[in-house]
Formats: C-alpha cells, structure tokens, sequence
C-alpha cells in the first residue's frame, strides 16, 4: 500500500487547514496513492491509533477545510522523549504506520513540530520502516529557519495590521478629550514578527503605531515613557503595539510574575495592562489596551489571500515531493526575482538543519532607537497580506468545516 | 440660510460614519438645503466654532466615509452643564449656529448624547432660536431606551460571535494537551449585550461560549468555578466571554481596583486577566484570555450588512425628519410584522423621554443560572449580523477615509 498520512501540530493558524486540505486534495488526485489519512491531534493520533481517512472527503467539504482557522483534525503540544531514551511512542507510531499501510508522513508544524518530524524520520532509520518524513511549515511567528515566510503568519499580520489601524482612527478620534493612549498586546515570546507588522497600519495621515516593542530590544522604562509622552505632544495620541515577550534591561521577562501555573510554567501577566498602568500612573494619561490572543491565530473572517494560497500550495508540494522520493526534509519559501511583484518558489530544506532553531527579527530590520522598525522591513511584509480569501457565510457567520470526533474509532473496525 | 450640521459624539461605533454620510448625502440632494456641515469632535466643534463644510464631498468620498470606522471628523466626550448653572456654552454654540446659518442640528449618539441634544434644544427654545434638533441612535452598547437596537451594536455583535467562534475552534483543537479554558472581555459596564451576542457563535457540534457573564447578574465565584470544571468535565473545555461590568454579589465591580486613574475614575483591572487567574489557580487548568476593547467597536473590517444599512438610513432619515419639521426628537427603529424576515420602520421618540435612560438586557433574555442566555434571545439577536459589509481594500488593507484636519480652519475665512 502506497498511503499518506498528514497530522496538524501546535497552535493553529488560520490557514493551517489550508495545508491539510492541500495534501488531501493533492493525495486524492494522484493514482499511486491509495489512501490519505489525517492523523488525529496531531501526533498523539499516530501514538494513538487514531487516524481519519479522508480519501473519499468531499469537494465541498476540502473547500470548507481550506476555509476553516485552527486545527479541524485536532493538534497537540507533545514533546518526544529521544528514541533512546524511551522509543515506546516511536514504537506505537511504527505500528500505526504498518496497520496503515503508510508509505509518507507529512507534518505541519513550527519550530517544535520540525523536531517531531525529524525525530520519527530517525526512529524509523533506525527501525528499518521505509517511512518518507516531509516536514511543512507553519507558524503565526514566523520563526522558523530555512524558510522565508511561515503560512500563517501572513494572516495574522494582516489582522494585527487591520486591528491597529481601526483601533487607531478610533483614538485619534476622540484623544482631545478621552482616551490619549491604546496598547495592543500581541504574542511573540522570543520573536517580534507579529508586533513588527503592524507597521503595515501606518498610511498618510495616519501615524500609528507610534511605538513597536518586540522581544529583541529590551526596553528602558524611562526611554519608553519619554517616547509616550512626546509621541502625546506631536500627534496628541500614541498607539503602542507590544509583545507579550518584550524583555527588562536584564533579560527577564517585563511582565512575567512570581506565579507559575498548573504545570510549573512562569506565566506572563500580561503586558498590555502593565503597560497601560505604568502610562497611566507616570504620565498621568489616560490609557485603553487590548490583548488579542488566540484572536490573532484564527481570524480567518480576514485571513491574506497570499497566506491562504501559500499554505494550500505547500500542501499540494508535499505530495509532490513524497512522489518523487524526498525525505527528511521541510519545504521551504524561496524568493525569486521578478519584476512583477513579489514572487517565489517551492523547495526544501533538511529536517536536521531547521530543527530546534528560531528565526528573530534581524537586526537590520529594526531601528536603532529599539522601539520601531527600520523602514526596509515594509518590502518584506508587504507582499505577505495581500488579497483578501473571505470564508462563505451563512446567517452572519462563516461557514467552517466540522468534523465529528466519533468518525474515526470506526474507521478501520 | 436653510443649513444642517451633523455632529458625532461618545465612543465610536464601525458604522456610526455611515449615519454621517446619510446625513450629508440626503442633505447634498435636498434643493431647500443650502450647506450641510460636520461639526469637529463632536459638540466641541460647535463650541469652538469647528465646522467642515461637506456641501460639495464628493460621491467616492462619501462613499469611502460610510464604510470608515470610528468618527472621521472626531468625537468628545463632553458633559454640558446646565443651561441655568452655566449658559456660557449654549451662547457660543448659538453663535455658532447664527454665524453659519443653522436651521437643523443633527447629533449622532448615545446616552449622554441624548442628553446634550436635548440640552441643546431646550438652550435654543429658551433663547429663542429656531433650530431643529434632531439626535439619531448609535452605541455598541445598545442600551438606548425608545429603539428597538442601535445602529453599532449589530457589528460589534458580529465581530464578537465571529471572534468567540474562531477562537473556540481554536481551543476545542487543542485542549487535550493544552489550554483548557479561553475567557474574552467584551465592553459593558453596565449592560451585558455585547456579552449576550457571543452566543451567536453556537453551532451544531460547537457548544462555545459555555459561559457568558453580565452586569445584569451578580457572580458567585464559587458557582462559577464549580461550572467551568463542569463544562471541561463534559466538552474537555471551556470558554467564557465577560462584560467587563461584572459584579459581586455585594453589587461592587468584580475587577475594580484601589487605583483611580489620573482624572480620578476608579479603575477597571481587567475581568478577563483575574478571571484567568482564579480558574488556573483554584482549578489547576491553563487558561488564556484576550481583551477586544477598542478593537470591538471600530471593527468595520466585519461589519454586519444590516446594521451598515440601519446606520445610512437613521441618517438620511433625519434629514426627513428636518425636513417635515420635527424638532426635540430621537430617530428610533421600530419592528414591524413580516412573512419575509425581520422588518422595521424608523419612527421618532421624544429626546425628553430617551435622554440619560439606560436599557439593559431583559430579565426574560437571561437564564436563571446567571451565567448564559435564554435561547430567546437568539431571535432578537440573529438579524443583526446579517450579511457582511467588506469596506475596499488597497494593497491588503481597507481603504478608510482620512479627513485633513486643516481643512475646517479656513472654512469660512
């Protein structure tokens, strides 16, 4: 048997599906495929036994897919043990690709879901299964190496942009005599490639943001305050855009507090009221902030028709790719010159060499001052939120794909 | 002369510039109309003599102005004294309406704005000036006495069920390895319709929000943290979306701190980051939580089509109302009997009886637990959001109205 099976892994994006649907319709259309399974919760479904078999799923239904944020299938956070340290997960995945008939395995992951993928293409090496291991990218941070562009992330940048222009035009519209100051906080531990894009929100006549922190300059508390307040004497308002990773002089994260939660984890208490308390405490300005969270990840209502596109394309690449025999390897972005717009091609990179790194912001692309970007940025960001992929709708609400949990504990009985 | 002036004021609304742009537009077509002009940031431009001539703005302006969010020609929030405590900003408003030839005086607003275009009137008739005051409804809030909805509040109500939706997609796909419990502020201070509207995003097989909470009902913690366990013992998780004007059973503000900000308002401290905090600690399950604020009421990237009408009728209606002699009134949409689907008809309501009223949720529309809707409710919501609005879109961003804020100085120079 000659079967293909995809899993979605970590946070979900809003074009993630995309990919999934990709590879399933790809998968359908090709002869020497005989069946295309998705893999329930990502890899726990392999470890499981818990696949779906999407061979016969619909026209409409891919398409439904295609237009649905998150994870439909399910997703995971689940880190590997090294297999040899403890190979019983590596060996249940064996077994379930064997009972399967499974000949390709293809993961849509980010940083961590790279890792994964490389791992069980080693534990397979090492156990003799001819399993092709093809990893594809994905992540709202936009952190992976080897790749120019994560799908994922070019939707939620033109979320974030959208957001900040429209709460923007509403505090310049009323900071004579309410509010002088609006915080966004978007995610971003490490990395500020969310933050960064909403600078795509600035057009003639309309400033904002005026202040951009990012995970990759600290911040100086009496630098940003200044900023504030002359950013209030200027234009009357300032609109900051922070990340929830943005970092004191020493290192340690500005929000973080001294609790952790039911797994040990140090949270983060969250920088936008933070923030808003310092402003308002210091400048005696009047502060509003929002914290967009998993908003960001799964506005599909106005995901970038680049971004949709791209997650589908890369779908379809990876049965391209398991057909003519790659393994161990990633897809990857690569830019190509043309001189009608931006432009590029498929292609891929070694499992080995993007797993476990992490992608930050270039220094090139911020400004010195470290609480804005460097205006070069723009070029790349650009291209990344154009066109608009609306879902259908129906009775005011988009119309997403479903899928019933019960349908796969039948599925080989 | 025969001149209007349109005036927006409070907080912004997605579409309270549509009400701006019926306004000018009947106005412009009227041959008894001399001038239509827009008064800057609200009453305030009458006060300081702020107008912006709109006779001549042209059709693709006013076309890009009734899909621009917030108020493009600004707003305040400016309480008038009375007129026997202080006269003193009545006169500079009556001069102001003699020196530009004022017969009509159209205020777009909430509460409080009710309030000041009654204030208005009542300044006028005791000075003995023949001004028409008219105010039209707008508020996310939706908690105008005398109509049957506000203009605003059905696309902040889209915007919140899409957002709950996505984001409750978002959370079902992961909650096995993951978060367990999303929780959403939405505004509302003292009246739960924004809260109320996140039920709109339950689907068959997508029983979120689980829990929505509401100024109208006090929360018992106890009962709260024994139903959340409850929804993540039956669906594996569980999203909460929060006015963030709940209340202790004591009556005070659920999250209202020690601190007062710097014009001495008591602080909100965020319902959602202390709702989070509570369940990961006393219930050991991770949380994530986000706050729409600002980004709820200027969202007219996902305007409901309904309401972007009701907002551009409300305001070419008062132009009729001007024009067959109403004075001291309100615009208010009234439902009538139809075969054919929700159907309403804009009649009047006294600005004596609809100023500093407050109209929150129905008892009827609330459960009895206190913590989620009755299914009621859904036939009064569901016409609200329907159909979508999409504003133009250049270069992957909405092409929005910017007014040059110069423009008004030399107006009558």
């Amino acid at each position: 048997m000659n079967n293909v099976v995809v899993c979605m892994s970590g946070g979900g994006t809003a074009v993630i599906n995309a990919s999934c649907a990709g590879v399933i319709h790809a998968a359908q259309q090709d002869v020497t495929i005989d069946q295309v399974y998705v893999g329930i919760n990502g890899i726990l479904g392999l470890i499981n036994n818990q696949l779906y078999r999407a061979t016969e799923l619909s026209k409409p239904d891919i398409r439904a897919l295609k237009q649905t944020p998150s994870c439909a299938f399910g997703t995971c956070r689940y880190k590997l043990k090294p297999y040899d340290e403890d190979p019983s997960d590596y060996q249940r995945i064996a077994e379930t690709f064997t009972q399967y008939g499974i000949a390709c395995f293809i993961y849509i992951g980010g940083n961590d879901s790279q890792d994964t993928a490389y791992k069980v293409q080693q534990a397979c090496a090492t156990m003799n299964l001819n399993i092709q291991c093809i990893g594809v990218p994905k992540t709202i941070d936009n952190d992976l190496v080897g790749t120019h562009v994560c799908p994922g992330y070019g939707s939620a940048a033109k979320y974030i942009a959208i957001s900040t222009l429209e709460a923007s035009i509403d505090v310049k519209s009323m900071y004579r005599s309410s509010t002088k100051v609006f915080i966004l906080e978007v995610m971003g531990r490490h990395a500020g490639w969310l933050a960064v894009a909403s600078a795509l929100a600035r057009q003639p006549n309309q400033p904002a943001p005026h202040i951009i922190l990012v995970p990759e300059k600290t911040v100086d508390t009496q630098r940003l305050l200044n900023q504030v307040q002359q950013c209030v004497n200027t234009d009357g308002y300032c609109v900051i855009v922070a990340s929830e990773g943005i970092k004191n002089p020493d290192g340690t994260f500005w929000s973080s507090t001294k609790e952790t939660d039911a797994f040990g984890h140090k949270q983060l208490g969250g920088v936008a009221p933070k923030l808003a308390k310092l402003v308002s405490q210091e400048l005696q300005l009047k502060c509003h902030w929002a914290v967009s969270d998993y908003l960001q990840r799964s506005a599909r209502h106005i995901a970038s028709a680049f971004d949709v596109e791209l997650a589908y394309r890369l779908g379809l690449e990876a049965v391209t790719a398991f057909l003519r025999g790659d393994n161990a390897v990633m897809l990857s972005v690569e830019p190509i010159q043309s001189n009608n717009g931006f432009n590029y091609r498929i292609t891929t990179q070694s499992l080995a060499t993007v797993a476990n790194q992490e992608k930050i912001v270039p220094d090139a692309y911020l400004s010195s001052c470290g609480m804005d970007i460097n205006p070069s940025l723009m070029d790349y960001l650009k291209p990344l939120i154009q066109g608009e992929a609306y879902p259908d709708y129906q009775n005011g609400l988009p119309n997403y794909f479903y899928y019933h949990e019960t349908s796969y504990e039948t599925e080989l009985s």
